[in-house]
């Protein structure tokens, strides 16, 4: 738990992917520079999602990048990923902690500063500070809090918040500058022509921006 | 895990219920009588489900009846359920014992003698004979085997068959005849205008077609 790169999360997402194999896309997010992975698939059967879970953890094992899990406590669990990262539909974070224990990652998305201290007060290592701006690829989120909602939500808790929604190289540097420990993309990197050029971009704009948080 | 009734298992199926409320239908099969209680939740949020699990443990409890959950080991864990059911898309039994440890039950389905075989050596305390008849309730399943194939499958196993698919009042004692342990009926409760009294009726077939496997 200790160092862990906050800055530039992908979440892979399965149903975002369409069609696609998450696999070679994540081989090249990584390759590009990603410093977090997050692994989403609402609608995915669980030997699949574990199966894809599985293979995607040497990839990131070799990249030294860790693997969360969205929502799914029993694909960490069996897959041995690094944590979960939890919404309101999801299971509470306290049973979530109760079954993975103190060494794993358990992220929860806040929308307000109440959520968000809610949630460090509920033992979230972080917070997902969402949605920032609107996203074409969730659509079933609250309304953005722009970065005015990203110092809003950071100055109620200690711990770091990684902004999410609609985030792009062009929006990247003032989320860093409204206080976010990190950024978390889908489109920004899984619909880029060049996977890894993508990434890699989002990469130098994160290294310029900030200081990471716990480095 | 011993004098585990297996004779009439209610599969209690969010979808199956549309916007019906679980929790009357599950209290009134328990009082005509049910045995044993599966939970199924194909497409329901983790919170949701986790909160429904919970709401009917204290139900189960009181009637002494085990809880089993469908797929979600995670929900079985948290909720505190007696062990989960476990299909072909579903976590692999290894990985699914390796998390709930030996004293809760881990059925899976099968749909031949080598499934059965196998899910035995696998670990499996009952296995799932399925399916039995065509049936309304659940449309991606392997072809019928028949009562023939109830004989097939149990021979092949030690551990109890629980049949389902298309199971009634009207060949329920056919199924024990041929060597089932027990039955898992959805819409034959669900379905019916009284719930409790299909229970019921259900419940006095079971006991006069065969004496309980380990009873």
């Amino acid at each position: 738990m200790n160092n862990i790169d906050w800055r530039l999360c992908f979440v892979a997402d399965v149903e975002a992917a369409r069609e696609r194999d998450l696999r070679p896309i994540v081989a090249e997010a990584l390759a590009g520079g990603i410093t977090l992975l997050q692994l989403r698939a609402k609608k995915l059967d669980t030997r699949p999602f574990l199966d894809l879970a599985l293979d995607l953890l040497p990839l990131v094992r070799s990249a030294g990048v860790p693997l969360i899990i969205n929502d799914r406590v029993d694909i960490a669990l069996a897959s041995g990923a690094d944590g979960v990262h939890l919404g309101r539909n999801d299971m509470p974070p306290a049973a979530a902690r109760k079954l993975l224990g103190n060494n794993k990652i358990i992220g929860i998305s806040a929308n307000s500063a109440e959520e968000a201290a809610a949630a460090e007060a509920g033992g979230a290592d972080y917070i997902g500070l969402s949605p920032i701006f609107g996203t074409p690829s969730k659509t079933d989120t609250d309304p953005p809090i722009g970065l005015s909602g990203i110092r809003r939500l950071t100055n109620a808790v200690t711990i770091p918040g990684i902004a999410i929604g609609g985030i792009n190289r062009d929006n990247a540097a003032d989320v860093f500058s409204a206080g976010a420990a990190g950024i978390a993309v889908i489109s920004a990197i899984m619909g880029a022509e060049d996977v890894r050029e993508a990434a890699a971009e989002l990469r130098q704009i994160v290294e310029s921006a900030r200081a990471p948080f716990s480095l």
